[in-house]
Protein backbone atom coordinates (compact mmCIF):
# COMPACT_ATOMS: atom_id res chain seq x y z
CA UNK A 1 0.00 0.00 0.00
CA UNK A 2 0.56 3.33 -0.62
CA UNK A 3 0.21 5.81 1.69
CA UNK A 4 0.39 9.95 2.02
CA UNK A 5 0.19 12.72 -0.56
CA UNK A 6 2.60 14.99 -2.13
CA UNK A 7 2.60 18.54 -3.04
CA UNK A 8 3.78 17.78 -6.29
CA UNK A 9 1.80 15.06 -8.56
CA UNK A 10 4.03 12.23 -8.60
CA UNK A 11 2.78 9.39 -11.49
CA UNK A 12 6.17 8.39 -12.31
CA UNK A 13 7.05 7.41 -8.56
CA UNK A 14 3.47 5.99 -8.21
CA UNK A 15 4.02 3.61 -11.85
CA UNK A 16 7.51 2.35 -10.73
CA UNK A 17 6.05 1.45 -7.55
CA UNK A 18 3.32 -0.48 -9.18
CA UNK A 19 5.13 -1.81 -11.66
CA UNK A 20 7.91 -2.97 -8.77
CA UNK A 21 5.15 -4.34 -6.58
CA UNK A 22 4.37 -6.41 -9.89
CA UNK A 23 7.62 -7.70 -10.84
CA UNK A 24 8.84 -8.44 -7.62
CA UNK A 25 5.69 -10.90 -6.63
CA UNK A 26 3.41 -8.53 -4.54
CA UNK A 27 -0.33 -9.95 -5.32
CA UNK A 28 -1.64 -6.38 -5.70
CA UNK A 29 -1.92 -2.36 -4.21
CA UNK A 30 -3.77 -0.34 -2.86
CA UNK A 31 -3.02 2.91 -3.48
CA UNK A 32 -4.58 6.30 -2.19
CA UNK A 33 -4.13 8.66 -4.26
CA UNK A 34 -4.44 7.79 -7.84
CA UNK A 35 -4.64 10.54 -10.04
CA UNK A 36 -3.76 8.80 -13.31
CA UNK A 37 -4.97 5.81 -14.82
CA UNK A 38 -2.87 3.70 -13.59
CA UNK A 39 -5.12 1.00 -13.75
CA UNK A 40 -4.92 1.10 -17.47
CA UNK A 41 -0.88 1.15 -17.36
CA UNK A 42 -1.33 -2.41 -15.63
CA UNK A 43 -4.37 -3.87 -17.12
CA UNK A 44 -1.66 -3.32 -20.61
CA UNK A 45 1.26 -4.87 -18.62
CA UNK A 46 -0.60 -7.74 -17.85
CA UNK A 47 -1.86 -8.44 -21.38
CA UNK A 48 1.62 -8.39 -23.03
CA UNK A 49 3.65 -9.56 -19.53
CA UNK A 50 1.55 -12.21 -18.05
CA UNK A 51 -0.35 -12.33 -14.21
CA UNK A 52 -2.84 -11.00 -12.27
CA UNK A 53 -1.54 -7.65 -10.58
CA UNK A 54 -4.18 -5.39 -9.62
CA UNK A 55 -3.97 -1.87 -7.90
CA UNK A 56 -6.73 -1.32 -5.72
CA UNK A 57 -8.15 2.31 -5.60
CA UNK A 58 -9.59 4.85 -2.85
CA UNK A 59 -9.55 3.10 -0.11
CA UNK A 60 -8.47 5.16 3.24
CA UNK A 61 -5.43 3.45 4.40
CA UNK A 62 -6.85 3.20 8.06
CA UNK A 63 -9.41 0.69 6.44
CA UNK A 64 -6.85 -0.76 4.59
CA UNK A 65 -4.30 -1.49 7.63
CA UNK A 66 -7.79 -2.71 9.60
CA UNK A 67 -9.06 -5.30 7.03
CA UNK A 68 -6.06 -6.33 6.59
CA UNK A 69 -4.94 -7.18 10.42
CA UNK A 70 -8.38 -8.60 10.58
CA UNK A 71 -7.89 -11.29 8.08
CA UNK A 72 -4.30 -11.69 9.25
CA UNK A 73 -1.87 -10.00 7.61
CA UNK A 74 0.40 -8.33 9.52
CA UNK A 75 1.86 -4.80 8.49
CA UNK A 76 4.92 -4.02 7.43
CA UNK A 77 6.04 0.10 6.82
CA UNK A 78 9.40 0.89 5.64
CA UNK A 79 10.61 3.80 7.10
CA UNK A 80 14.17 5.47 7.39
CA UNK A 81 13.19 5.78 11.16
CA UNK A 82 12.56 1.83 11.20
CA UNK A 83 14.98 -0.93 12.81
CA UNK A 84 17.36 -2.20 10.20
CA UNK A 85 15.96 -4.78 7.48
CA UNK A 86 19.09 -7.09 8.22
CA UNK A 87 18.10 -7.09 11.52
CA UNK A 88 14.61 -8.43 11.06
CA UNK A 89 14.78 -10.03 8.14
CA UNK A 90 14.31 -13.62 10.12
CA UNK A 91 11.07 -12.27 11.53
CA UNK A 92 9.17 -10.90 8.51
CA UNK A 93 10.58 -14.19 6.34
CA UNK A 94 8.29 -16.54 9.19
CA UNK A 95 5.22 -14.28 8.57
CA UNK A 96 2.97 -15.64 6.18
CA UNK A 97 0.93 -12.81 4.82
CA UNK A 98 2.46 -9.05 4.61
CA UNK A 99 0.60 -5.75 3.95
CA UNK A 100 4.02 -3.39 3.28
CA UNK A 101 3.46 0.45 3.68
CA UNK A 102 5.82 2.87 1.84
CA UNK A 103 4.88 6.46 1.67
CA UNK A 104 7.47 9.32 1.67
CA UNK A 105 7.73 12.42 3.81
CA UNK A 106 3.92 12.82 3.96
CA UNK A 107 3.50 9.84 5.94
CA UNK A 108 0.90 10.18 9.22
CA UNK A 109 2.62 9.81 12.51
CA UNK A 110 -0.32 6.97 13.00
CA UNK A 111 1.21 4.49 10.46
CA UNK A 112 4.08 4.20 13.03
CA UNK A 113 1.74 3.29 15.19
CA UNK A 114 -0.30 0.96 13.64
CA UNK A 115 1.97 -1.16 11.70
CA UNK A 116 3.65 -4.26 13.33
CA UNK A 117 6.83 -3.60 11.98
CA UNK A 118 8.78 -0.28 11.27
CA UNK A 119 11.46 -1.32 9.11
CA UNK A 120 14.56 0.44 7.30
CA UNK A 121 16.59 -0.10 4.21
CA UNK A 122 19.49 2.05 5.85
CA UNK A 123 18.48 4.98 7.55
CA UNK A 124 19.68 7.16 4.71
CA UNK A 125 17.20 9.01 2.30
CA UNK A 126 16.67 7.55 -0.64
CA UNK A 127 13.80 6.47 -2.41
CA UNK A 128 10.53 4.29 -1.53
CA UNK A 129 10.72 2.34 -4.88
CA UNK A 130 14.85 1.28 -3.97
CA UNK A 131 13.16 0.19 -0.50
CA UNK A 132 10.34 -1.85 -1.72
CA UNK A 133 12.63 -3.58 -4.11
CA UNK A 134 15.13 -4.39 -1.41
CA UNK A 135 12.14 -5.36 1.27
CA UNK A 136 10.41 -7.78 -0.96
CA UNK A 137 13.88 -9.45 -2.03
CA UNK A 138 14.89 -10.42 1.20
CA UNK A 139 11.79 -11.09 2.54
CA UNK A 140 11.23 -13.81 -0.22
CA UNK A 141 15.12 -14.46 0.05
CA UNK A 142 14.97 -13.83 -3.90
CA UNK A 143 13.04 -16.40 -4.55
CA UNK A 144 10.64 -13.17 -6.35
CA UNK A 145 13.54 -13.08 -8.83
CA UNK A 146 12.46 -16.71 -10.70
CA UNK A 147 8.76 -16.18 -10.94
CA UNK A 148 7.18 -16.74 -14.33
CA UNK A 149 4.11 -14.61 -15.06
CA UNK A 150 1.09 -16.90 -16.50
CA UNK A 151 -0.75 -16.05 -20.39
CA UNK A 152 1.68 -13.02 -21.54
CA UNK A 153 1.85 -12.39 -24.99
CA UNK A 154 5.63 -11.75 -25.37
CA UNK A 155 8.07 -13.43 -23.35
CA UNK A 156 11.97 -12.75 -22.93
CA UNK A 157 14.72 -14.94 -23.83
CA UNK A 158 16.99 -13.56 -21.34
CA UNK A 159 20.54 -13.42 -23.34
CA UNK A 160 24.35 -11.84 -22.76
CA UNK A 161 24.40 -9.31 -25.54
CA UNK A 162 20.68 -7.69 -27.04
CA UNK A 163 17.37 -8.16 -27.30
CA UNK A 164 15.32 -11.06 -27.92
CA UNK A 165 11.74 -11.41 -27.34
CA UNK A 166 9.42 -14.20 -28.30
CA UNK A 167 5.57 -14.63 -28.54
CA UNK A 168 3.62 -16.77 -26.78
CA UNK B 1 26.03 5.83 -14.86
CA UNK B 2 22.88 6.80 -16.03
CA UNK B 3 22.41 6.56 -19.67
CA UNK B 4 19.91 7.90 -22.26
CA UNK B 5 17.38 10.32 -22.75
CA UNK B 6 13.99 10.59 -22.45
CA UNK B 7 10.89 12.22 -23.90
CA UNK B 8 9.26 13.46 -20.90
CA UNK B 9 11.75 15.27 -18.32
CA UNK B 10 12.24 13.18 -15.43
CA UNK B 11 13.40 14.69 -12.36
CA UNK B 12 12.39 12.75 -9.60
CA UNK B 13 13.26 9.19 -11.18
CA UNK B 14 16.40 11.10 -11.92
CA UNK B 15 16.83 12.41 -7.96
CA UNK B 16 15.94 8.90 -6.64
CA UNK B 17 18.63 6.87 -9.32
CA UNK B 18 21.19 9.57 -7.54
CA UNK B 19 20.28 9.03 -3.72
CA UNK B 20 19.96 5.29 -3.93
CA UNK B 21 23.38 4.83 -5.68
CA UNK B 22 24.28 6.91 -2.53
CA UNK B 23 22.75 5.31 -0.04
CA UNK B 24 23.88 2.13 -1.32
CA UNK B 25 27.13 2.31 -1.46
CA UNK B 26 27.87 4.38 -4.59
CA UNK B 27 31.12 6.66 -5.10
CA UNK B 28 29.52 8.78 -7.85
CA UNK B 29 26.86 8.87 -10.34
CA UNK B 30 27.57 9.82 -14.27
CA UNK B 31 24.61 11.41 -16.15
CA UNK B 32 24.41 12.65 -19.06
CA UNK B 33 21.26 14.90 -18.88
CA UNK B 34 21.51 16.62 -15.81
CA UNK B 35 18.24 18.97 -16.40
CA UNK B 36 18.23 20.13 -12.89
CA UNK B 37 20.18 20.88 -9.97
CA UNK B 38 21.39 17.37 -8.58
CA UNK B 39 24.29 18.76 -7.60
CA UNK B 40 22.79 21.02 -5.29
CA UNK B 41 20.22 18.48 -4.07
CA UNK B 42 22.94 15.79 -3.44
CA UNK B 43 25.17 18.38 -1.45
CA UNK B 44 22.74 19.69 0.79
CA UNK B 45 22.22 15.54 1.44
CA UNK B 46 25.80 15.07 2.00
CA UNK B 47 26.03 17.99 4.52
CA UNK B 48 23.12 16.46 6.12
CA UNK B 49 23.75 12.85 6.22
CA UNK B 50 27.09 12.66 5.41
CA UNK B 51 29.82 10.91 3.05
CA UNK B 52 31.20 12.55 0.08
CA UNK B 53 29.06 11.37 -2.76
CA UNK B 54 29.47 13.22 -6.62
CA UNK B 55 27.54 13.31 -9.50
CA UNK B 56 30.07 13.88 -12.45
CA UNK B 57 27.90 15.65 -15.01
CA UNK B 58 27.95 15.84 -19.12
CA UNK B 59 30.52 13.63 -20.22
CA UNK B 60 29.23 11.48 -23.12
CA UNK B 61 28.56 7.99 -22.32
CA UNK B 62 30.75 6.12 -24.48
CA UNK B 63 33.77 8.19 -23.19
CA UNK B 64 33.27 7.46 -19.53
CA UNK B 65 32.87 3.71 -20.62
CA UNK B 66 36.34 3.91 -22.53
CA UNK B 67 38.16 5.88 -19.87
CA UNK B 68 36.92 2.96 -16.82
CA UNK B 69 37.21 0.58 -18.95
CA UNK B 70 41.14 1.60 -19.48
CA UNK B 71 41.48 1.65 -15.69
CA UNK B 72 40.04 -2.08 -14.99
CA UNK B 73 36.17 -1.21 -14.22
CA UNK B 74 34.43 -3.74 -15.69
CA UNK B 75 30.90 -2.70 -17.49
CA UNK B 76 27.47 -3.73 -15.99
CA UNK B 77 24.72 -2.82 -17.96
CA UNK B 78 21.24 -3.56 -16.33
CA UNK B 79 18.03 -4.13 -18.67
CA UNK B 80 15.12 -6.22 -18.50
CA UNK B 81 16.75 -8.44 -21.99
CA UNK B 82 20.02 -9.36 -19.73
CA UNK B 83 20.87 -13.07 -17.76
CA UNK B 84 18.95 -13.39 -14.82
CA UNK B 85 21.17 -11.38 -12.18
CA UNK B 86 20.59 -14.68 -9.17
CA UNK B 87 22.81 -16.38 -12.14
CA UNK B 88 25.65 -13.73 -12.49
CA UNK B 89 25.99 -13.25 -8.51
CA UNK B 90 29.35 -14.86 -8.13
CA UNK B 91 30.54 -13.43 -11.39
CA UNK B 92 29.81 -9.79 -9.94
CA UNK B 93 30.64 -10.99 -6.70
CA UNK B 94 34.10 -11.26 -8.09
CA UNK B 95 34.95 -7.75 -9.81
CA UNK B 96 36.92 -5.46 -8.37
CA UNK B 97 35.73 -2.28 -9.51
CA UNK B 98 32.09 -1.98 -11.28
CA UNK B 99 30.85 0.70 -13.83
CA UNK B 100 26.90 -0.15 -13.37
CA UNK B 101 24.57 1.35 -16.17
CA UNK B 102 21.05 2.32 -16.27
CA UNK B 103 19.37 3.41 -18.76
CA UNK B 104 15.72 2.96 -19.88
CA UNK B 105 13.54 2.64 -22.93
CA UNK B 106 16.14 5.11 -24.99
CA UNK B 107 19.09 3.59 -24.25
CA UNK B 108 21.34 2.99 -27.32
CA UNK B 109 21.86 -0.21 -28.96
CA UNK B 110 25.92 0.27 -28.50
CA UNK B 111 25.54 0.33 -24.35
CA UNK B 112 24.49 -3.40 -25.14
CA UNK B 113 27.39 -4.63 -27.10
CA UNK B 114 29.96 -1.91 -25.12
CA UNK B 115 29.02 -3.90 -22.03
CA UNK B 116 30.97 -6.73 -20.22
CA UNK B 117 27.61 -7.99 -19.08
CA UNK B 118 24.03 -7.26 -19.77
CA UNK B 119 21.91 -7.99 -16.20
CA UNK B 120 18.51 -8.19 -15.66
CA UNK B 121 16.67 -8.19 -12.48
CA UNK B 122 13.36 -10.12 -13.73
CA UNK B 123 12.71 -9.84 -17.54
CA UNK B 124 9.55 -8.37 -16.54
CA UNK B 125 9.41 -4.45 -17.33
CA UNK B 126 9.58 -1.84 -13.74
CA UNK B 127 12.18 0.62 -12.61
CA UNK B 128 15.72 1.28 -12.81
CA UNK B 129 15.58 2.43 -9.96
CA UNK B 130 14.50 -1.31 -8.31
CA UNK B 131 16.76 -2.73 -10.44
CA UNK B 132 20.10 -0.85 -9.65
CA UNK B 133 18.68 -1.17 -5.75
CA UNK B 134 18.82 -4.92 -6.25
CA UNK B 135 21.78 -4.46 -8.20
CA UNK B 136 24.24 -2.85 -5.77
CA UNK B 137 22.38 -5.04 -3.38
CA UNK B 138 23.39 -8.23 -4.53
CA UNK B 139 27.05 -7.04 -5.32
CA UNK B 140 27.85 -6.46 -2.06
CA UNK B 141 26.04 -9.36 -0.72
CA UNK B 142 24.01 -6.73 1.60
CA UNK B 143 26.90 -5.19 3.40
CA UNK B 144 25.93 -2.01 2.37
CA UNK B 145 23.32 -1.88 4.51
CA UNK B 146 25.23 -1.57 7.19
CA UNK B 147 27.24 1.27 5.92
CA UNK B 148 28.06 4.41 7.85
CA UNK B 149 28.26 8.05 6.53
CA UNK B 150 31.28 10.19 8.09
CA UNK B 151 30.85 13.64 8.93
CA UNK B 152 26.93 14.07 9.20
CA UNK B 153 25.17 16.84 10.63
CA UNK B 154 22.21 14.76 11.71
CA UNK B 155 21.86 10.85 12.62
CA UNK B 156 18.99 8.41 12.74
CA UNK B 157 18.57 6.10 15.99
CA UNK B 158 16.39 3.42 14.55
CA UNK B 159 13.67 2.45 16.48
CA UNK B 160 11.01 -0.08 16.69
CA UNK B 161 8.08 3.02 16.55
CA UNK B 162 8.44 6.99 15.87
CA UNK B 163 11.45 8.79 14.92
CA UNK B 164 14.58 9.59 16.66
CA UNK B 165 17.01 11.79 15.43
CA UNK B 166 20.08 13.14 16.67
CA UNK B 167 22.55 15.99 16.29
CA UNK B 168 26.06 14.84 16.02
Amino acid sequence: MRVGQRYVRDDRTLTHLCLVSRALGAESIYLQDAEKDVTGTLEEVNRTWGGEFKAVLGTPWRKVIQEARKDGWKIVHLTMYGLPIQEVTDDLRSLEKILLVVGGPKVPGKVYHEADYNVSVTSQPHSEIAALAIALHEIQSGEELKRTFHKSRLRILPSARGKRVVEN
